[in-house]
């Protein structure tokens, strides 16, 4: 199914309209009005009808949005059935949080793939994950693997991005609190943890 | 000094600012134009002349903003001189990664208390910290702690952020995918690290 064009706000909402669904699926919710959705959220029902309201109108008046249904078009509009899964780049302290981070279940994400270049972790096990030597990167192309976490210090960021983008990599998560230079068809999505909590003094 | 109400995006994009004023500052930078700071930041210059209009006019024609003074402007909007430290709660995997981040003293803060409810972890040293029993959470108050970083499973997220509200934290960082109820004048901004990859694949 094609969608009509959908804005960035909507898209960044998704995911948590997709976290909410899936709980209440699990809890053996069938259906859900906007405005129970909005309450279980703590969001606005009419943001959430707007939201919805780009792909189609699947919502039934005094019954509300069937929670299957609904859970398994924001998995297709966000591509994630088609996710294979994921390599990480740097099994440092913060790569090894990532590898044990529960969270990335939810979208049915994986870490199938670990590289660092010290030779101190490299064939080490960290969780089910085995670190590879970062010299053996340019593989991720031969496994199908175009989502990439990137968390290595910030001046290897860009080197490391370059290898990987040159393999296939065309999805990046970055935690390295640096400006990455790439090309116009990767996206990248920049975690700056420094700079969320730089701005939090400003409110309070 | 007073500013007028500054709108959050502008706000979002302040930390940026400052981490690229800062390094050419250290670079031995004087002064910067509006195009030249766009440039190094990869931003917009338009952009950049209506951010720093909101806080008065001190850029001169033709030669620019001065450095210093721009650094020192920002920091005080973010409120980041009025800063004595944060608390982390959490001294898990992700817990200890946020301590060993280098990233946090580009805006001066420093974790200068970590607690968790592990007994195994109680009383261990990681880096510079020494992790404290949760139990001692409510003396946060009387060390003059404001700011806290949530980095504790979801289901333990809304206790912890209600004990520490009670002492006096007023703004929390947190990385518990989990939405956290509090009182209006506390500000929280949540990192949710899954709900990011999970906008990734949309865009490749």
């Amino acid at each position: 199914m094609r969608y009509h064009k959908i804005p960035d706000e909507t898209i960044r909402r998704l995911p948590l309209y997709l976290r909410g669904l899936q709980y209440l699926f699990d809890e053996g919710r069938q259906s859900i009005s906007s405005t129970g959705l909005a309450d279980f959220l703590h969001a606005s029902a009419a943001q959430i009808r707007k939201d919805f309201s780009y792909f189609g109108d699947f919502g039934i008046r005094g019954v509300g949005y069937n929670v299957a249904t609904l859970i398994k078009q924001i998995r297709n509009i966000l591509k994630l059935s088609n996710t294979s899964g994921a390599a990480l780049i740097g099994a440092g302290s913060l790569g090894t949080a990532l590898l044990r981070y529960p969270g990335f279940k939810t979208y049915g994400f994986e870490i199938t793939a670990v590289f660092d270049n010290s030779p101190d972790k490299i064939g080490k096990k960290i969780g089910k994950a085995k670190v590879e030597d970062i010299a053996r990167v340019d593989e991720l192309g031969k496994r199908g693997i175009k989502l990439a976490i990137i968390a290595v210090p910030s001046e290897a960021a860009q080197d490391v991005a370059d290898k990987i983008i040159a393999t296939g990599v065309n999805g990046i998560l970055n935690f390295a609190p640096q400006f990455l230079t790439v090309p116009k068809k990767v996206k990248v999505i920049t975690i700056d943890i420094a700079m969320e909590l730089g701005r939090l003094p400003y409110y309070i």
